[in-house]
């Protein structure tokens, strides 16, 4: 009975020993597509493939009240295709995670240490609230949101994305590293012009 | 012949017309789900529902240079589920559709008259350029845009998106409406307090 | 503080930077997929991959009574993966759009002058309006319609899609222009033979 | 262990026994959706839910050369949501499924008994081939297609689709059985005003 | 200039205001579908709409050595729509999830404490791994999969999935809970008829 | 007329003939993705693409009593992007398809001949009948089930798929075919490790 089982597994297995689309670990290093990378040979797979080290604490000494490690596809190409993606936050008592949006993903927080307050605007309302470890938020796809460290004390939460590639769109850089004439900035933000060129100076910005 | 059809076409078409998913004209009373509304039944439905009459040249008198018509699905309820809808935008001289987004929603803009300066913003780079009729400029999806009125005389322009429902994210109601404090404001976006404080009070925020 | 955030960023960034996902500009040069083109790398995109000219007024004088210029994928790459794209039509006195299907793409007209005669086909319905500037109407995703300028004096449209690349299936292409026997055209459309053969004549159509 | 393990699971389970959306029968008599019907509660739903009678060879007597015996969403409400459905096809001698698309659905078609030929079409090409029993062809996503039992004797197939709910675009119910004008249907077709009015005639059409 | 702004913002957020598609908090008593529950009215969502409360450590006293909490859309129903939903789940020494399957979601495992040997199986691999906190390990949707605390002291992990409510399906509750005849069980699974029996009176099956 | 027509096809068709989306016959030479294959030149398509052979009788003599014939991307590559695939099954008496998942695609069973007693597993109950020809099962994706010739003399099926690709775990195999320890595999399926040492030996696995 083995045997005859063997044969028709020979048979079945033909297809699904083809089957890379029950995953699709990215060949990164070939050209991305508006739905992920090409995938790895199977035959190059192993069990390290699915795993990522490295969401260990992150340095916020001093220097720096902010750290983020990201596991997104370009850490983790297992992640192709399967429209999960994570990071970890750290942040220093004070630290800011300032306002951005991820255009292509809805964010869940869960709070892991300490005091966090966070919140996400629409044209009507802020939903906002200030959160304990094991508390989670979401921030809809989209919209734009933040988080601040408003406890005593560091704090950390991991962030999980419904999308392998969130990407980060950073208000500030957004409006003020870019090249766009200060004055456009200042009459399609209704910011004054003065403040406009602060920050442009600040974050890198020319015009 | 014609009998014998017509029986064959009875059995097949009894599939067919329950087909309500060729289209799903909005029932806009009952409620949205996240893939839209419940369809209209199909008896009830008339050429009428497939038209959206009212993309005249928007009103930009001396007291209100931007006019913006929206065809979305709560305007124009055939739209629903069928991933697209448009918009008219008329703006007087000098008139500035501020920095928003559409978080469900590629804009792709067709300009009518006059000259147009337009732009997405990215981290790393703002695309923009000054336009004219005939020509075209896609926001992909969640990117914050604006549109200046950069001529001499009036501009217009049809909008049009890959959403039945583009929803609108305007920046400056999106952190100044609101009644989040100044100070969160302040720190989350790096502006200074004062103009913060300056905008709250024009955008009828409150905190 | 800004070297602070600057570290903050670099981090973050490092996952931003690679996010062509964004937007993915087409590089029409490699192979097509189900979900579209492979992505120009990011370093060599500048504001003009987003922006499209030449919604000129088409050219429909005696010779030629219907110009349709479109701004798909093909013409446009930065549509690649957006899911909208657009065409212009410019239809002299008389001119028509015959009989055609989208496969995959709802079509949402806007009529910029003129009067255009305009609809689609169901099994049980034809829903068809008469309209003029400014109105719009709807072609659900396959559905067969046409439009017909039916006014005095030239009449012209803007055509929008929920696809980068809708395609056009012309119905006289599809029966009249292909090989297939006249006999089975005329078998499986009920057609006349003699009405097949005048037409598989005109449309460039063997058998 | 298996207290403990019972207690486990109940926990577990408490979210899986709410999980409608392993599946989600049809409760037909609500309204449809863009994406389908709202399910029938679990508690209802036994296994003859996911089992469909009646696929036995189809009535094509002298008087009907034709039967189609469907099992989408309507006739089979376990598959709403699931993204497939069938048919069967009986024909006798000479029977024709004329001209007719799918405006959301791929067919794929199973030669069950006798000789079919069978194709789609293009604005370029005739994809056609005559088929015998075991063989398979693909009709994509709202191409124009057709299947004429070419053999001696009956013929039957099974068809298959990638959704719940194909419809069924008759080519000459689209054309000849609506009330729009005979001059618009021949101006928008190129077909002889003769030819028009009289499948009008045979197809119930007005005008 | 308040004014007028105030004027275009009332036109363009007639649209947005309607736009519950931005977030669509479940109805939870309303009908399930395909796609997630219908939208609560915007006017009743509050901030704490969009928090869970509750990922505390779970109890895994000497009688229940694993223990999850789940934030699925039924828990938390500001996830519907979203794609994405998350649990905590604590391991005491020993403490197994055993084989199951999530067939709509893939499962993106972050491990908190203690060491943890997971994996998921193919026909033809097990690609498995031990891990420590900060590691993450992936599970491609549908594949089955384990994890055990295989170290010293007692484990934790956050489990986040690529859908609002991705269920589970563990292989002995599918094997051993149900009436299905344990031959039959034993004849589709290869099992010897004992274990089959064994377990079903260990799991509540009956047959 | 034929002129102005040729020339009007000319423009519209620049944009059709380009498009490969209304159809993608795969490439499957070159690297596969998340959603499928590159394209194959439209230029190199014939009718022959779109056709599969041999959906003939399975051979299932004595030493072999299960024959299965897969339709999917790997042997018909025209299904690529399309999102349906077949297969045919060939049971002789008490031929048994054992249990097993497809991770990306429900399953649509028509029974051809014989009887088959087939279902799926939920945590909550097993869903299965005994059928007949002519009559369909279907079981959600995802989902754990089986088939079993139940009746006198062989027994056959044609299995139809809501994916190009839809893969097959089969149960026996993902646990007893791996090199993961036998006391592993019984500690997180509660299988007696008599019993998984026993199928391990039958299946190939080690450990």
């Amino acid at each position: 009975m083995e045997v005859i089982y063997a044969l028709f597994l020979f048979t079945l297995l033909s297809s699904s020993h083809a089957s890379v689309n029950d995953f699709c670990v990215a060949d990164t290093k070939a050209s991305d597509s508006p739905t992920g990378y090409p995938c790895k040979p199977v035959s190059k797979i192993t069990s390290d493939d699915f795993v990522f080290h490295g969401f260990v604490v992150g340095n916020t000494n001093s220097s720096n009240p902010v750290a983020l490690t990201p596991a997104s596809v370009t850490q983790f190409p297992a992640l192709n295709g399967l429209g999960v993606s994570a990071a970890r936050l750290d942040l220093a008592q004070g630290g800011t995670v300032p306002m951005h949006t991820h255009p292509g993903a809805t964010e869940l927080v869960i709070i892991l240490e300490g005091e966090i307050t966070a919140g996400f605007l629409t044209p009507t309302s802020a939903y906002s609230k200030t959160l304990k470890s094991g508390d989670l938020i979401v921030f809809p796809q989209g919209m734009l949101h933040f988080l601040v460290n408003s406890g005593k004390g560091k704090a950390s939460a991991f962030l999980t994305f419904s999308s392998a590639n969130p990407g980060a769109q950073l208000l500030d850089n957004l409006l003020f590293s870019n090249d766009l004439p200060s004055s456009l900035v200042a009459q399609t933000t209704f910011l004054d012009l003065e403040q406009v060129k602060k920050l442009k100076a600040r974050f890198g910005g020319r015009g």
